[in-house]
């Protein structure tokens, strides 16, 4: 499951925000307005802004992956430059492609490795831990946050833009 | 891991639910509003409010956990009339008493279950597309968007309130 989990829906929610960032060019289109301004958005003065909310998602997936496999050293490196819409649905690309790199197999210790970041000060957690309490609720947290930034401002986005397409069978 | 992702993470973001609330409600004595400001807020007009936020977040957990053990109709039913931060909080404590009568046994048959909703008209998932398609995506936006109408408020919320304790280890 950690493979499903940390690649495939993880994957599949970068589409999403793909999406919602679409719908919010196209709404500042209608508007008239340069798309910077929702990039430059934020619900409160010391929140990131929408620019940011969209690097550390994908940032969160790229080094969940990464540290979850126990590949963190050969993990791509980005600059945080972001500046504009295209620039920013590239590194969600750039993001999805890294994702598309793993398989099942890369995953197999994945639950019983002990996973550190600079941030913890040498301590560590589990990978089981780091993918339920870290990883998902982390990036659920940055893609949601977008996705409020640009409903505040008047984008019709809804949580079907959120979730993707469901797989129903019938 | 249904038992881990679906009821233990889930009750410890209940429980940073509360948590965040309680934030809100000592925001709002500070700046002498009634906590029902707060609670009636929302970042877009045709979004749910507060109040409604924490009520979907609490039946995504619930129906969560009941849908992949096949044990909906035993489900207690909420009449979603709370208005209160008090009655808003005994309806997470009482979601919370209702994960907490689960095991991980009652997940054995989960991955394969097939699980619907009334409003999938017939079509269904399987159990593992369900966790992690819709219950995990919805339960942390409705926690996250919650969290966005506090932040947008004033409210002093940070990522460690999001994310409760981290299980460390040295």
């Amino acid at each position: 499951m950690f493979y499903q989990l940390s690649i495939v829906q993880m994957s599949k929610m970068l589409q999403n925000l793909q999406h919602i960032l679409d719908k919010g060019a196209a709404f500042a289109d209608s508007k008239k307005v340069e798309m910077a301004v929702l990039l430059n958005s934020r619900l409160a003065p010391d929140q990131f802004n929408l620019t940011r909310q969209v690097q550390i998602a994908c940032d969160t997936a790229k080094l969940g992956a990464a540290r979850l496999s126990n590949t963190v050293d050969s993990a791509p490196k980005h600059a945080d430059d972001e500046t504009t819409l295209a620039e920013l649905k590239q590194r969600i690309s750039d993001t999805q492609a890294y994702l598309a790199t793993f398989s099942e197999a890369d995953f197999a210790n994945a639950a019983t490795q002990k996973i550190s970041q600079p941030r913890w000060e040498g301590k560590y957690v589990t990978g089981e831990e780091f993918l339920m309490q870290h990883v998902l609720p982390n990036i659920y947290f940055h893609i949601t946050t977008a996705y409020a930034i640009l409903r505040h401002n008047g984008v019709e986005v809804g949580k079907k833009d959120y979730l993707g397409a469901m797989p129903y069978k019938s």
